[in-house]
């Protein structure tokens, strides 16, 4: 790797894999094509025949194939973009078909999880550095991705001293650097229970709402729709997003989002108590928080 | 009011009173200033000498006083733009002032409490036509106000046999529709629940998740505000609203959000078991509702 991670006029790999080609997948392979800064030969591996179509009329890879084997087999850089359930298995096929020195990255939106599943396949002479891009839409597939998904999105890197060489995280944090990130290193046990409350617990609500209010008797039901510009509505926005692969976070990420909705609940409870009991100053200062931490997002740009 | 409500080419009213000049009423203010079509005399009451004199330089307002009795005593229609918790007090100055005749309306962002406040002072010779316009920002205040708030947006009134007359209805229908807004009539209990659901339940579950979020850990904190942009931030839009308005409402509007609550709170323990137990054809139903609610919203052209 050497030099690589500093030139930043030359491509950080001379070859890199992609596998599961998706939303993330294709963001970083139309990334790499569009300023070529990524990789001199891009793969892409998909096992559903018309996404490898889609790829490759989409022109954001050299080769298209749904062999993994040989298309890790010269990669640099193979990256995994499979939905979290599937990571240990697709890893598992990867990793010994790698060749020495190669790095590992994956993209999953978990990452105690994902390491587990990832670290029986792993080898002492390859580096493995999982990373999780918060960027993403509520659309999935090869169609959805584009180029600027990243740009000034965190990617979170969650190296294991075991398994990723300094070199090789910084060479992961290049990559999304140049897709337009900007990178933060934590362990994957924190990682997870900042996104069970940035992430995980606001969708498992959004979600949920969307439920309660799909269990009301007809008449209140079709009202909802009509009158959800009211708040509702920003609700149903993230409750919009891939069935499969929140399953998958929710599934894997289980303990943190539990706990965070154990803490979550418990607060509502209080509120609840608080309403009942007209308990003013309770209330007001709730929702004072908010503001707060509205106001706070406002000062950092995020809102 | 005879042909009032049908001509649409001269003022509704010859004189509108509104009390509270906030964001709702100052808008209604913008509204009838630029068009012209709500009524030729526009009177503003507020008990906030800043406010009055924002009122008036904004220009929004042919008299602005701080006294009701008189200013309510030449109008043809009283409007009262105060907060949900004051509106009894504010009606029980103005009704008695009022002329015989006048129409008296609310814009409460509930209807059985601030109904049962203002039932008291009402006299057999003026028609109350509870209304409320489901239009809204983050602000408040006369500055926050702008003359196409309530375009495209709903007004629901919640009309009551005893004491508002056919022609009261459609005069408050007429205003609303002229301020840019859909009207649709319902019971205030109906309104109430419907209101719990698609607004009140959403921003209390938005209030409570910035406080869970608060009381984390400081470096997690810090990491929510960070990494805010992966859905939690969709929550903290709807949380910066107004704490005195909320306040007010959670307790006037207390057993229909109780019961929503309640059923949520179910609905949420019942996904938290699907996690526990990894039950993933639960949970992929439950999040395929929630991308069916959000597809009818965008059929219905609301999202
Ligand atoms: N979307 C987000 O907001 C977001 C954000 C950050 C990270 N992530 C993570 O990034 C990963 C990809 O997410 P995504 O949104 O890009 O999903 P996606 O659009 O559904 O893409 C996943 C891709 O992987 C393919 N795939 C699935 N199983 C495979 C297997 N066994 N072998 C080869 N290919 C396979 C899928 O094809 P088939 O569908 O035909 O199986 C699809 O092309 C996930 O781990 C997710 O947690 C997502
Ligand atoms: N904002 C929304 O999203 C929304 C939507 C639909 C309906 N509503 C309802 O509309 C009403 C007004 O809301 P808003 O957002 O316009 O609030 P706002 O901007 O705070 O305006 C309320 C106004 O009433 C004045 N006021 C308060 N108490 C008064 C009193 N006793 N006598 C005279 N004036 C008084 C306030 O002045 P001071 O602040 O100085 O007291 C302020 O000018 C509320 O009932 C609310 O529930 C609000």
């Amino acid at each position: 790797m050497d030099d690589r991670t500093t030139a930043s006029d030359t491509p950080l790999f001379d070859t890199l894999t992609v596998i599961g080609p998706g939303l993330i997948g294709s963001s970083v392979l139309h990334r790499a094509r569009r300023d070529g800064m990524l990789a001199r030969r891009l793969i892409a591996v998909d096992n559903n025949p018309t996404f490898r179509q889609r790829v490759w009329d989409l022109g954001i890879a050299d080769e298209v194939t749904e062999n993994v084997a040989p298309a890790v087999a010269e990669a640099d850089c193979v990256m995994l973009c499979v939905p979290v359930g599937v990571m240990g298995e697709v890893a598992a096929t990867a990793i010994p078909a790698m060749r020495p020195g190669a790095i590992l990255t994956d993209t999953g939106s978990t990452k105690v999880s994902v390491i587990d599943a990832i670290r029986p396949s792993l080898r002492p002479d390859i580096s493995y550095v999982p990373a999780h891009p918060m960027a993403g839409t509520e659309f999935s597939g090869p169609d959805a991705g584009f180029a600027t998904l990243f740009e000034n999105r965190w990617c979170l890197l969650t190296p294991l001293p075991e398994t990723s060489s300094d070199m090789a995280v910084s060479a992961v944090e290049s990559l999304w650097q140049r897709c337009g990130a900007r990178t933060k290193d934590m362990t994957p046990e924190h990682h997870d229970r900042v996104c069970a409350i940035v992430s995980h617990l606001p969708h498992l609500l959004a979600f949920t709402i969307c439920g309660t209010a799909d269990d009301l008797a007809d008449q209140t039901r079709s009202e909802v729709l009509d009158f959800a510009a009211s708040g509702f509505r920003d609700f149903t926005r993230i409750a919009a997003s891939d069935p499969i692969m929140w399953r998958d976070i929710f599934l894997s990420n289980r303990d943190a989002i539990l706990e965070m909705l154990a803490r979550f609940t418990e607060d509502a409870q209080a509120m609840a108590r608080a309403i009942r009991w007209a308990d003013s100053d309770y209330i007001v200062d709730r929702i004072e928080r908010g503001r707060q931490i509205r106001r706070s997002l406002i000062e950092n740009h995020q809102a």
